[in-house]
């Protein structure tokens, strides 16, 4: 056993370091009990090793916004390997980050570092599946598209949606408690999540992975892992409710006038459809004219958005399909009848292609807006009544330092979940300056704050945002997380220097 | 200040016990800031004390089960109050009960020795609602039919219902994670409350009383206080997500041949009904029969019942009557013209008082059980196929112990919420018994662990059940509670001896 002597070694080196990179006397170990395939190492090995590029997948995010300096990716294939390989670390002082689909926005699941790479891509079964109550129990590494499509045999759907769906991990999922377009109605991860297998900090598999909507004994610690970006412990197993297959839905664009219409048009809308609203999402001019611009938005004339200062989207998902026609139906009978009306116009689609391509129009201001320049994004929960003044404000204080012209800035603009109270403030640019960058920053966080609003509404902190924790939360809260952190895993190998710097 | 070095006496003399008893040099610096109705101390003082049976209300819970001798209860106005007296208490080792309507059924609420009593009830202003969002933000201590009333103007009603409503306090609710009638539409409180704004140990003051449905920045951790009963902080204000109230409700009862049919109607039901199912209740015969004998059951004949081994209650809440009543017709239909069909009769409320009395057939076995003798209750989630097996197990149990007959166990029956996976195993017998107790426990709880169930659905741990803990949690899962309390608690004053022996 020559390398439990070479990792004594290295332990001792370790002091002076935060942590000890991985050595080849680790990746040996790991070859004890993973095969071949589940180990990718650039270190040399009597196993063989792989080039450098070959790990660039793991390394970095798909934005190519963050670049890891991993040289060892381990897969393992069961709870208990992903155990062995974290009392290992645990012992030898050896930084882990946990990856799931690697789709996140904020760097969290690349290394700061040369961290080892745990992924979860082998943990890909789904251990049960009760079309009775719902209840799905699944390995964390399963992609939730794949889940999507298990369940949907049996009239289910998963509680959450989102465009990373063909990559994104259940388990990744749980970790940064994905939010998405399902979230209005079917509501957050901490309510449908019923249950967690984690591996903690130490190696030992904290069990709660049960298949009950009820269980007041104790603490519900598993909670505070979802949303934890694998700071606390890495998820292994998720039981999760599922709701049933909603049997039709439909959607319609609206035009408004004034943005000081969106609120009392969304208190309408949700007393009229009531359980059936899914989605109720906000775009300004801004946005729409740039969706228009770059493709989509049909289904709406220049008539009819004349005047029109903002839009919103309306999606019902219901039990059948008649009733659900006809709510949207008198809804937008009244809403146009009303003698001061609150929309100036509107489009219902009537088949499966126009309530597609009504979706593409709210879907495709992202990529609208990476093709007309450089994009500063934020996602922010505020007020919804301030969703307006927070883009306005952020406008004007561009305009303040010349910064909005073709030269800078070309657009600032709003849209987002209305029924979330989450806004995506986006700065599109020529180019992405130093100049804007220090316009927006701390400005934007700080009107965020003022609001008592997140600075991050469903993205996470990650590595990106650990100086901006502060607008979020107070000193007590921090300090708190810090407490529970150094609980939870006294060392600090689980993925370091996120979310808390 | 002459009670300070009184105090530091007491703290010496602590060192011995495990807390100091609330002394007069304690009440004395209470009155520095609380005025004389908010604090009654049975101690002798200055500015008079209350005879002992004064204290009876807080000191012992509306069962008449738990008993504790706390001489001094404080009622502080605000969370500045709460933070002193617990700041206070903290420093000189004086172990306190926070106490909201003490409507628990597990003496969670209740001193086990001479605690302080720290009650919520003046803590009872209404912070915000917004009637677009349809967030509420409250004091903890107001109760919460008081709330349901307060949002009820304003078309929205409270996520939790149930039948302490005109006691208990939202803060409570939350303390120990109240489920309620409500749970299988608007789910849990982990889900509904946005924020919390919590008192810890040293008297810090936690402020995440956010009015935001997603903040994804950093740790969650409100969620550990969400049933932690108290024994980590002292919930002071809550920030809730209130649904749209529903336009119209109805309901059914139908009267199934066998409990292997209640799992297929259940999924025939959730399909057919889809968003406006809102409670799916189960009665056995054995509690249906009881609450018919104690005048309940209105609605069925006699020959619709023969042969009827149990009984299910099925309701609506939607956003359009006429829309529900055709789903539910129409569901009904379908279920008697079936070739196998899988109920033998059912019965349609046909307005609001027909509503009413079919609850009641629901909710008046409670209270037929209680006329009919005492009753030992198990509150339990289990999986759903399995609620008769655990029934006619404890039935047998009993028979081989000869416990059934008019001597010993009358009757074992259970109902309770298929939806939510929770029954209500119900023992009614002649009288209490440790005979009986014994055969009972830990019977019940081995057999609720073999199915990995919880031993407490939603009435929570309190003082009842810390030694049966171990039935539904790990030891894994116990030593991080024990070491989450040891954070946030260091000192131990905190409800002691509740969740954790």
């Amino acid at each position: 056993m020559s390398f439990l002597f070479r990792r004594q070694h290295l332990a001792f080196i370790s002091r002076c370091r935060p942590f000890s990179s991985v050595g080849r006397a680790d990746v040996d170990y790991f070859r004890t009990f993973l095969p071949t395939h589940a180990i990718l190492t650039t270190l040399p090995n009597d196993s063989g090793s792989v080039a450098p590029a070959e790990l660039d997948v793991y390394n970095r995010d798909w934005m190519g916004k963050y670049t890891g300096r991993a040289t060892t990716v381990v897969k393992p294939r069961s709870t208990e390997e992903v155990s062995k390989i974290v009392r290992w670390c645990n012992e030898y002082d050896i930084a882990i980050v946990p990856q799931g689909g690697n789709t996140g926005l904020v760097g969290g699941s690349i290394p700061v570092n040369d961290e080892l790479i745990l992924s979860l891509a082998n943990m890909n079964k789904v251990r049960s599946f009760d079309p009775v109550s719902g209840i799905l129990i699944t390995d964390a590494g399963c992609i939730l598209q794949e889940l999507t499509d298990y369940i949907a045999p049996h009239n289910h759907i998963m509680p959450i949606d989102l465009g990373a769906k063909g990559s994104c991990q259940i388990g990744g999922n749980v970790a940064t408690n994905a939010g998405g377009l399902r979230l209005l109605r079917y509501g957050s991860l901490h309510g449908s999540v019923l249950g967690l297998e984690v591996v903690l900090a130490d190696g030992t598999v904290l069990d709660q992975l049960t298949a009950l909507r009820k269980d007041n004994t104790g603490y519900d610690i598993k909670q505070l892992f979802i949303g934890a970006e694998g700071t606390l412990g890495i998820v292994t197993g998720v039981s999760i409710l599922t709701p049933a297959a909603p049997q039709a839905s439909n959607n319609v664009v609206l035009a408004l006038p004034h943005f000081d219409n969106v609120l009392p048009l969304y208190r309408k809308v949700k007393r009229s459809l009531s359980e059936i609203l899914s989605a109720f999402e906000f775009i300004d001019r801004t946005a729409y004219d740039l969706a228009v611009k770059h493709g989509q938005g049909r289904g709406l004339s220049d008539e009819d958005v004349a005047g029109a200062q903002c839009f919103v989207l309306v999606e019902t998902s219901g039990g059948r399909r008649e009733h659900d026609e006809e709510k949207l139906n008198d809804l937008l009978a009244e809403l146009l009848d009303a003698e001061n009306p609150l929309i100036l116009s509107g489009v219902l689609s009537q088949n499966p292609a126009q309530f597609s391509s009504l979706w593409a129009l709210r879907e495709g201001v992202t990529e609208a807006i990476s093709k007309e320049g450089k994009a500063y994004k934020y996602d922010i929960s505020i007020p919804l009544d301030k969703f307006k003044v927070v883009v306005d404000a952020t406008r004007e204080h561009l305009a303040e330092r010349n910064l909005i012209g073709e030269h800078a800035v070309k657009h600032v603009m709003g849209y987002g979940h209305v029924g979330d109270g989450n806004l995506h403030l986006n700065i599109c640019a020529a180019e992405y300056t130093q100049e804007i960058q220090d316009a927006l920053e701390p400005f934007v966080y700080e009107l965020v704050a003022s609001y008592r609003g997140s600075i991050s509404a469903e993205h996470g902190i990650g590595a990106a945002k650990t100086h901006a924790l502060h607008y979020s939360k107070d000193e007590v809260s921090i300090e708190l997380m810090r407490k529970l952190k150094a609980l939870f895993d006294p060392r600090g190998i689980l993925n370091p220097k996120k979310i808390l710097e």
